[in-house]
């Protein structure tokens, strides 16, 4: 397997053991000193222990799927798709991995719905956040 | 060159071409049937003739330099750095290219800044949005 696709596995699985809660196995992804940011808010956590803490103590039932998985060498961007009650939102996560296939970074944009401004309309239609 | 290779190169090409206001240039990156979709407004704009007449009209002095490009097979994914006066944010777009190398359609996110809600403290730290 190449770092590309490694990458990509590794992804997936970041997903998929934070949708399942799975602590540990979460854990067996990151690297100790790893380093989560959030530019949208200029947040930024440091090490594995406090991350995991992070999203063990992230309020509301939160659920996360890949959207979207596109992986080249040791980064990969993640789309994700994020529902929260009836809230439904995406978000996009850029992951840093070390040599040994560990997250040594995670960047986390959450990209808020917002009304569109006006002076466009002559080119756009509008469709419905949940046919995306 | 691979289609992981070409599509890196693209992706570069429509940043680049876009800040450069090439719109010739950029033109010849997207297949006519393109279809431009921004989730966090519900927007879609079909056809690169739209697509290319929204970028024209958008307003402000905006700006785009590459922060970082993902690519894999026929997806990449980029994150943009923008400003557009004394404003600085961050973009995620997703591109998505045809057999032939050419965009078929772009799903882009513009995270805003907001403030952090109360309760992580504990966890985190602070940087500003200018040393991203």
């Amino acid at each position: 397997m190449n770092d590309t696709a490694r990458t990509r596995e590794v992804a997936r699985a970041y997903v998929e053991r934070s949708e399942q809660r799975d602590w540990a196995g979460l854990a067996q992804l990151l690297a100790e000193d790893m380093v989560y940011e959030m530019p949208q808010t200029g947040e930024r956590i440091r090490s594995r222990e406090r991350f995991l803490q992070f999203n063990r103590e992230y309020p509301g039932d939160w659920h996360l799927s890949v959207g979207r998985i596109v992986a080249d060498g040791a980064n990969a961007a993640v789309w994700m798709q994020v529902s929260s009650g009836s809230e439904l939102m995406d978000a996009c996560a850029w992951l840093e991995l070390s040599a040994q296939g560990l997250i040594t970074r995670v960047t986390d944009f959450w990209p808020e719905a917002y009304e569109p401004p006006a002076g466009r309309e002559h080119l756009v239609e509008r469709f419905s956040r949940s046919a995306t």
